[in-house]
């Protein structure tokens, strides 16, 4: 009996389930057998103590036995009104070794060593709920977010990861022998997406991205989901912005229909996202917020300080109670090059960074579309064009206004359930220090 | 106006379209003008020749005018019972060279030039509506996967493509300096796969994998998109047949329904999936094949001869109308380690090949979920379990039966399309001698 049908089950319904034995608990009159299944437990009630005989934590079992009623706290059981009167257990596997992990009885010292633990044995710790629940979210996030896509005309497209060139400069890549060639792993599909514009008007890509960072913080990983997005005929980056507000509102809503379970029990509440999203220029972002005595004077300055991205995230809640905010027009010379210029004050970008509580979780923008705009900029950068001969090749035979963004899987995962660490929204993170499991 | 709406346009309504120029022909009454959108052409139709002045190929143009009924031949245009009389046509933006590249007017000595100046100028060249066709077909193929398994309760993984094992042993990996580390590009996620299903039951991945292969063949990229399924609790590798079988039949049908114009621009037949799929042993095929006649005597051979692969497929379409065959129970050398034996005859392993029109597009079969087989069979082949301590260690913890497969992205598009070089259902594709674009 598959996991759906298990949810349909009424009180009476003689079933048959399988899964791995997360608890036993014997008891005088018999004992409890805790399943765990793809969502979370449910929870197997065994009146003769013999039938629990021999059976333990990650034995894999197969159960028959009645469907009834039942009120269950514990947050972590996925059925949580029902429970199974067992007949019979049948098992199928078992564990070799009498000590298997259990996170929940384990005890650290502090946080950092419980997370060096849980990345240390990833391959168990993973059959924790709380982490179930947070990689199920993070697959929900990237089927809505391709759903959203295909059903706005956007073509999913698969790009390479192994280039020649890095998308943004020689910074920050791993480098690789291939065949004698020497190669990168793609820092981002920005190049090959914005191809895709020339072909399709509109993609997407789900695929890894490559940062050879050396800083090992909670923000950061050197593998990550990148979602990217891209699409043409664009009047203005207002039209990506706003594609990308009605994005998130789809995923957000998704998320709280098919995710109930895993917010409960992660204690997680979805963020509010309005009609339509705050949004300012980078220099009003810092008048609001010194006029307002809400950071230091920042005015003039190039970036939005980490104080001010938290400050002004609360100010738009407080004020228009909306989790996100919106800034743009950022300054040309900090942006990456292919960020089209405001045209009128070119020393800066039609670009935006999103704002998720204090968090920046999205950079998108115009890009420019003229392959002399393109050798201008590359050229006052001190950048090479023949360097880039495919990428000059593709506005050279035309391209249409276009422009995109790219979202960070784990990084959006992580704000959305508001943990701290994002490598907990890695299935396997990667990080200077760590490449296994 | 979006692509949707402009299908769902009825002679008479005024509409206002984007999209590039795909070819211009002045007349003495006017023109053509043939706008290229992400399915493919349609046709403008200009009754003042002044509106198409300063008009040129790869034009990004904004059209208005009135839909009317029109009948169009050319495979190549998607809205072909309509056309737009033009009222006005506004340039959003130009190529810089008057020479854009033009697949169609091109011509090539001989098939292997084609292709080559394909991938040389790959940015460009898929514009043109064919290719255009095959990588909309490829991104159906992977829509239609996920929203099979996700309604079949699988979860999607994310897991690493940076490696400190390669996972089936040290040949034909690329290696890559890592902070000083040496790691591997995953040539396959079967580990963490594997692990999943300890997690999740159910898990299914869609990501690039690497072959360090030096040859370079119509059928071999070296780096692909591989559709990974692996599920747990299952009853033997019959279960995981039959959830191939029904999810290579939705996609089919998906295919079918979706992409019906690409696949008559691309004059392709989709294959026949009858109810179940004629499934023999190895040794029963080189049984069939001899005594009928349709190969040489490979009777005793460890694998399928190409020959038999081709012979079998026919004979499988002739006398059950199958273009689908199994293979099954081959030899347990010829696996990975990590195959499970057939108990009835250890020499043997419960393992699949999926054939289609004569070429092999899965492998699969149950997997090993005991520890102490996995070590047995690691020791009787000088592999050092030590290398491999988080995963054995997820046995260890305990293991439900299980199995699954991977069909690589583009050889089932090449198969579905009867496309003869794997290389044109790749985006960029990737061999030994390319890297760029």
């Amino acid at each position: 009996m598959t996991m759906n049908s298990l949810t349909n089950a009424k009180a009476g319904d003689f079933v048959e389930v399988s899964g791995m034995v997360h608890n036993v608990r014997v008891t005088k009159w018999g004992g409890f057998l805790i399943l765990r299944k793809s969502r979370g437990l449910l929870q197997c009630v065994v009146s003769d103590p013999a039938l629990l005989e021999g059976i333990s934590r990650e034995c894999a079992v197969t159960v028959t036995g009645t469907v009834q009623d039942a009120k269950i706290k514990d947050k972590a059981v996925f059925y949580n009104t029902i429970e199974i009167a067992v007949q019979t257990i049948t098992i199928l596997s078992r564990p070799s070794t009498t000590e298997v992990v259990d996170m929940n009885a384990l005890k650290f010292g502090d946080e950092e060593t419980l997370l060096r633990f849980k990345f240390d044995n990833r391959q168990v710790t993973l059959r924790n709920p709380r982490d179930m629940a947070i990689l199920k979210v993070q697959s929900t996030i990237a089927k809505a977010f391709a759903d959203y896509l295909v059903d706005h005309d956007f073509t999913q497209i698969f790009t390479p990861k192994i280039v020649s060139e890095g998308a943004e400069g020689g910074a920050n890549v791993f480098r690789m022998d291939y065949f004698g060639k020497q190669v990168y792993l793609a820092q981002s599909p920005q190049f090959y997406k914005q191809i895709g514009v020339g072909v399709y008007e509109r993609v997407f890509e789900i695929a890894p991205a490559y940062r050879a960072e050396k800083h090992n913080t909670s923000r950061h990983l050197n593998e990550y989901i990148s979602l990217d997005v891209e699409m043409g005929f664009i009047k203005g980056q207002e039209d990506v912005m706003a594609l990308e507000a009605d994005l998130l509102r789809y995923i957000i809503t998704t998320i709280g229909t098919k995710c109930a379970h895993e917010l409960e029990l992660l204690g997680a509440t979805l963020p509010k996202l309005e009609a339509s999203i705050p949004t300012w220029k980078l220099s009003e972002v810092h008048e609001i917020l010194f006029n307002e005595h809400l950071t230091e004077d920042h005015r003039g300055e190039d970036d939005l300080a980490p104080e001010e991205e938290r400050a002004i995230c609360k100010y738009a809640l407080e004020k228009y109670g909306s989790d996100f905010v919106f800034v743009t027009h950022f300054p040309s010379q900090h942006r990456a090059f292919y960020a089209m210029d405001d045209p009128t004050d070119p020393t800066l970008t039609l670009s935006f960074d999103l704002l998720m509580k204090g968090l920046e979780i999205t950079s998108g923008g115009q890009r420019m579309h003229d392959e002399a705009d393109y050798r201008r900029k590359m050229e006052a950068r001190g950048m090479n064009p023949d360097n880039f001969r495919f990428y000059l090749d593709t506005f050279r035979n035309g391209m249409p206004p276009h422009g995109g963004f790219a979202i960070g899987l784990e990084r959006i995962t992580a704000c959305f359930l508001d943990i701290a660490n994002v490598k907990e929204c890695s299935m396997f993170p990667r990080d200077i220090n760590r490449v296994a499991p």
